[in-house]
């Protein structure tokens, strides 16, 4: 039997690697429904490839453009509707979502809504609003699949284990792009020598989310929502070679743990295929003799001040987590840009904290305008 | 629900093991019969502990001395017919097997035709007979559930998983107490330098196999057994820490480990609890960060020849098997009691095999009969 797959994020790091996986099974997958991002070029292709039913563009310009020049068959629409139709209003049976920042929350919770399963990519849907889409995925009963490497290999860990029985989850860190650098080294970094990722090759944003370590600060939080764990019982270590992908601790001091190399179709195709498997033949086989040592160390809150700012946002809840991925979206692009210098990053963010009131449970409305509120005061400093 | 648990060799190494377990959670099982071997001081011990319904020791004398000393609810029996009895003829749901050496083949059998679990601690049944076994085992639709770390470790890395897709397994070696020597250091050593384990602390047999990585050999058998493997798909990674205990690999490249303090108790419990877990507060939890790194490395068949003669005699199979546990068994033993030398220890099982026709697909008469030669051929040889 085939699975019908919609894709958010097409033409992204994690879309284009869930297109490999789909082209290498076409007999267990059909690409049903995507959107797409600005690279209307690759955009083209995929749809030549797959032929989806509907695709998603940002604006009635794209849209316009795509309508002259793809098959009259495929459907294409545009902007937030868009986005919705792809998401919810189609046959598929999964949602992968696997576009960048908190505009993937709405769409989650429509297909969750369609009572699809959901293999989630975009870790910001649940840093901002992590109870709404776990207790709407509750109440329609459908899976929340994790896509990154760290909660897929938690979620392939726990799989037949006593959950009443786990104690830790462990995340490992990489320790990204500057894992070397001292405090000081971090001043006047540039943006090229951020991007650089020692393991993984991913989108710009998640590469700079590492090398501060907010990426491993969103993860905790991620994990939080997805496990149902207290923060106390989530540990970050950093794993320079990262080939444990994370780890999970029960009662009885026994530990499973996920390893291989660094490849995200792995954990992409794990969500498709879950609860089973399929080969991966386009993916290296780890080779632990080859590797021979792995290193394990623990993670400075010193050095690494953004997973601080992590742990605290997610343990005051509410919408300071809101205000945490708002305020560090705006805070990489803005050093993207090359506007602010990377240890700005962090100041920023710290201020957007301090400044927030938080609201304890709060509703997709509220959750919105903080996100607001709290990209333009950060805009505002700069 | 508490377990009624029946224990052969209470008084060895996992024998007393298994019992801090069953102390440690009086309100989940109840002991229900023990086998002790020469340690009657010890039995005596359990026995007011625990007041088991059947004890069985090893001779008459034996038997009418303990007869004398234990309380009159306590029934005291003795010989082969005595073991099984408290293999299989009483209430017990989980049998554990912990005796050393084939002893254990016809308690295993008989337990599996009563339709207990199957908790086996003792490789050589599996080594020696695994193909009646497991057949019997799938006949009577009992579990046989692993209590060695390695297959613990596999089995835990298993549960929830998709078995078809199931790559290769890896069995973790610290390399015993002679790792660091190399074969012509080996030439002279003592019994006392063998019986020095790096990181585990057993009984003097699996001691001696863990130097000469029988040990090792035994469980690549062992793991073809339990988990149907063809012997090509069976690896050894030599680990000397000993933290990572097995691993498994899936088609999609990812690995499965299971880690932890070596603490022969964790594997024990899994292997009672199963599936659920239960919390170990006497185990010490694994801090991979205070570990800091873990080591992979090949094994080498020239350093390591009982490595080789296992996997030679397991792709032979039939009564090849049987040969290499018997002989190897002889062949300690004459090491412990200084008759011969360390290296000594694989030669003799190397003229065994040599000097062996296997049969195959042996029926459990010519298993006993060929264990029976293969030892006096041994004894012949010194």
């Amino acid at each position: 039997m085939t699975k019908k797959i919609s894709l958010l994020g097409a033409t992204g790091s994690i879309g284009t690697q869930t297109l490999d996986i789909l082209k290498l099974h076409q007999d267990h997958f059909v690409l049903e429904a995507i959107s797409i991002g600005k690279n209307l070029t690759l955009g083209l292709e995929i749809i030549h490839t797959f032929l989806p039913k509907i695709v998603s563009v940002i604006d009635k310009d794209s849209c316009d453009y795509l309508r002259a020049n793809v098959p009259s068959q495929v459907k294409v629409v545009y902007g937030e509707e868009g986005i919705l139709e792809v998401a919810a209003e189609n046959d598929a049976d999964v949602l992968v979502n696997a576009v960048m920042g908190s505009v993937g929350l709405k769409p989650t919770l429509k297909a969750i809504e369609a009572g699809k399963t959901i293999a989630i990519a975009n870790k910001e849907t649940l840093v901002t609003a992590g109870h709404i889409v776990m207790s709407e995925a509750k109440k329609y009963d459908v899976s929340i699949l994790p896509v990154d490497s760290e909660h897929s290999a938690i979620f392939q860990c726990l799989q037949g284990q006593d959950k009443k029985r786990l104690e830790r989850i462990i995340l490992t860190a990489s320790g990204g792009s500057f894992r070397d650098k001292t405090r000081k080294e971090l001043i006047g970094v540039t943006v090229e020598d951020a991007l650089k990722h020692p393991n993984w090759t991913m989108g710009a944003k998640i590469t700079i989310d590492s090398a501060t370590m907010m990426n491993k600060g969103l993860e905790v939080i991620e994990a939080h929502h997805l496990f149902d764990m207290p923060y106390e019982k989530i540990d970050v270590v950093l794993h320079k070679e990262s080939i444990v992908h994370s780890l999970v601790e029960f009662e009885d001091t026994s530990m499973i743990a996920q390893l291989g190399s660094p490849d995200m179709r792995v954990p992409i195709q794990y969500a498709l295929t879950y609860p089973e498997r399929l080969a991966l033949p386009i993916s290296k086989r780890l080779n632990l003799m080859e590797i021979g040592m792995l290193h394990f160390a623990p993670v400075s809150f010193e050095r690494y001040r953004c997973l601080q700012f992590a742990y605290e946002a997610g343990k005051i809840g509410g919408t300071m987590t809101t205000v945490l991925n708002a305020a560090n979206e705006e805070a990489v692009q803005l050093f993207l840009l090359k506007r602010i210098q990377f240890l700005e990053i962090e100041d920023l963010i710290e201020k957007a904290l301090e400044n927030h009131s938080p609201i304890s449970n709060p509703d997709l409305e509220t959750i919105i305008d903080v996100d607001r509120q709290t990209r333009s005061f950060i805009r505002s400093l700069v």
